[in-house]
């Protein structure tokens, strides 16, 4: 026996696309690979369907469940039906009713009496559960026996099952009623006693979620405890389907996609970068720009309300940008991380005060020293005693208030149910803006009023 | 019998601490809800173990793997070395490097001789692995047997040794020196006839990581392919261990954590929140906003470069914020979906021109409408037609500078194998500012000269 091949990873930057790869390599890849590749591609929906059925074998079919959904709905708009029910079929049952309720009514129920009638029936059951709920991604596929069946008997049926589900690794313990009243891990099961009843060595202490629990809730529960599944409830208990490890990977990531995208102000997309309408993408943007510019209207009335001030003593203009940019810079960086230790489960709104005192020491310690350097630079640049004492003492004043408040905010955030990553976002730091220059001209008023 | 008693899952924000919790309570919990009471309390580490001790069973030794790493060198510096053996053995293999690597040198060289010899052995195998490598994530705790054995026997054999093992769902091929030679899935095997060899079920295009591939590489392939765990070998495809999807949801959380302070510029911490020592963090924030501070004497420079213009109209200063602060968002926003493009697998360097010519467009249109509300938002504020020109040109020009900055900058940092993450911070943001100030007078200036 020769040593295994290992299977080289097509490196993601150098995948090659369609044209260059023939039918033969792409029948060696993986589906995922096949799936990239043809998007990369950038063929029309025709032209995958085409290469789909070249490839023609089961790798086809799963890389069709592969291609991004709105590919997968292109598709089905384009091609013909018979074939396209193929493809449909062989869906995982959660995705199927993701694409089904995407694509056009017509098409949808021109294809819904020729899909076999126990998918259709699933298709039925799947269909009401709101999007980002443990119903809607949960899958159907799943392992269950009664509690009265041997060890051997169990690991029999599984054997004949075990094609047909996603995963067999967990498998649940149900009454008549699909009442869910334990579960086993299959390496328990192979380590028992084969004639031993599954009641007595089930694990009746099972965690279980229901069907309107929040993905990224179940998310947390399955990588807090490195679970594989989690079984979904109904209100009664009654088993309704499995959430699996791999789809928990998937909701982490978007989750953090949807962080990212809010913290700049952009309404989170589903679709790739490349394939995200311009049109759309552009109101998107231009609304919140927009919000932002008006925001602005608070600064630029700060500085006009001090006109005169402002025309005695110019130079004051010169150092705005500097001080409003480095609060925000610090506001932005204490809303980081609370935002970050929120999503961890490190802090909790109830832990307000200590976060108060923690960056109100912070925030002293950074404007004293900041403020400090702030002096010197200006006494450099403007050899002006008077403007460095403003800026130095408004920087301290501000930065105090901007680290205060990128802290404390996404607690009250999180406190309304609110999402806290608004928080880090230009929302945030217009307003610190404003602040920062309301506070510079206060004490640029009191300073000078002083002396 | 009765239905299962579905173990209601302790809300996170509610979570009990110790002193309001008895022992009896505690050992009913899964040990990573006992180890994240236990962190909550804020107890001494003397405290910790003695409430370990005292719940006793195999649950609070797991419970002590969920600790923090500081919380666990705390307790290992401060604990009895007898007792805290029994902890550090019931620890993963790559973990208890990982603790042993933290702890003082002096307690660590009185433990060792103490540890099993098999424990000691691996923890000697483990210990070169650069941290953030797949070595070094890895676990030596996998099922392995030679191709030449059945089915019945396989399942024979891992039915005694699914205790020690962290995973016995994927099963390596290896040779006698280990030499990786094929995989099967526990559920491929519990399929397969009892009497055939090995070598006929398995699979033997099996990919496979070398042992120093970066953790988030690994991360990136488990997730794409959707498996359970990858094999890790040397550079002759020797098995040295496996990685396992729990690890890699850990994996990908440290991650975007790190992603996430590195946009605000904050040096990725370890720590949690609570647990970050005050001066070191003060020295990395401030570092950070001196750094960001400094870049600010651009702005200021230009303003002062501009001075007599100022001065003769002193209104153009009341929209600078306006104008760097919009600017500032929008290369934000095409900079926050480059990155997340980027990480996602999206985008790759070599799109360079697809992304230009798309966020050219979305420039050109986002500055000419948001340019057209400038205007009419000075004319309204200042009746001043001139200025509200002004403003429009300088908003559109730096806009369209900002939004392909935002967007091609982490292309650039990419492809010079720099973390594209940093073009999404502030120090970005700071030198937008300088550019925005700088082009607003240059084209003041034009059309001054001009009208």
């Amino acid at each position: 026996m020769n040593a295994a091949r290992l299977t080289p990873i097509p490196a993601a930057s150098s995948h090659p696309t369609y044209p260059a790869v023939d039918i033969a390599t792409l029948r060696a890849w993986h589906p995922y690979d096949i799936a990239e590749s043809l998007e990369r591609a950038e063929m029309s929906p025709l032209d995958i369907i085409e290469v789909l059925l070249r490839i023609g074998n089961h790798k086809a079919l799963d890389a069709f469940q592969h291609l991004g959904i709105e590919t997968q709905q292109a598709c089905l708009e384009a091609g013909n039906t018979q074939t396209m029910l193929r493809f449909i079929e062989n869906m995982d049952p959660d995705d199927r009713v993701d694409l089904l309720k995407k694509v056009d009514t017509d098409i949808r129920e021109a294809m819904m009496p020729l899909i076999a009638q126990a998918e259709r029936n699933e298709i039925r059951r799947l269909w009401h559960y709101a999007e980002g709920t443990a119903g809607a991604v949960m899958t159907t596929e799943y392992a269950f026996f009664p509690a009265a069946i041997t060890v051997a008997n169990a690991l029999e049926r599984l054997r004949l099952q075990a094609p047909d589900k996603e995963t067999i690794y967990y498998i649940y313990i149900t009454d008549a009623d699909r009442h869910l009243q334990g579960m086993i891990s299959l390496r328990r099961l192979i380590m028992s006693k084969p004639q031993t009843a599954l009641a007595d060595v089930m694990q009746t202490n099972v965690i279980a979620v229901r069907h309107d629990m929040q993905v990224e809730a179940v998310a947390e529960i399955i990588s807090k405890y490195d679970f594989l599944a989690l079984p979904v409830v109904d209100g009664e208990d009654r088993l309704l389907g499995i959430i699996t490890v791999d789809d928990v990977i998937d909701i982490i990531r978007a989750e953090n996609t949807e962080d990212f995208q809010r913290i700049s102000a952009v309404v989170p997309f589903e679709e790739q970068y490349f394939k995200r309408p311009l049109t759309r993408l552009f109101w998107n943007r231009f609304c919140w720009l927009a919000i932002l510019l008006f925001t602005s209207i608070l600064s630029t009335a700060m500085m006009e309300w001090n006109l005169a001030l402002l025309q005695q003593m110019v130079a004051l203009a010169f150092f705005i940008p500097m001080v409003t940019g480095t609060c925000g810079n610090a506001g932005t960086q204490s809303a980081t991380m609370v935002v970050r230790a929120l999503a961890l489960g490190e802090v909790f709104p109830r832990d307000y005060w200590r976060v108060f005192y923690r960056e109100l020491l912070m925030g002293l310690a950074l404007g004293l020293s900041l403020g400090f350097m702030a002096y010197f630079r200006v006494l450099l640049q403007d050899h002006n005693v008077m403007i460095g004492f403003i800026v130095a003492v408004a920087l301290l004043a501000t930065l105090l208030t901007a680290n205060l408040a990128g802290a404390l905010i996404p607690l009250v955030l999180r406190r309304l149910n609110l999402d806290p990553a608004l928080t880090a976002g230009p929302f945030i730091a217009t307003i610190i803006d404003a602040v920062g220059i309301t506070i510079y001209f206060q004490i640029a008023v009191l300073l000078i009023k002083i002396f």
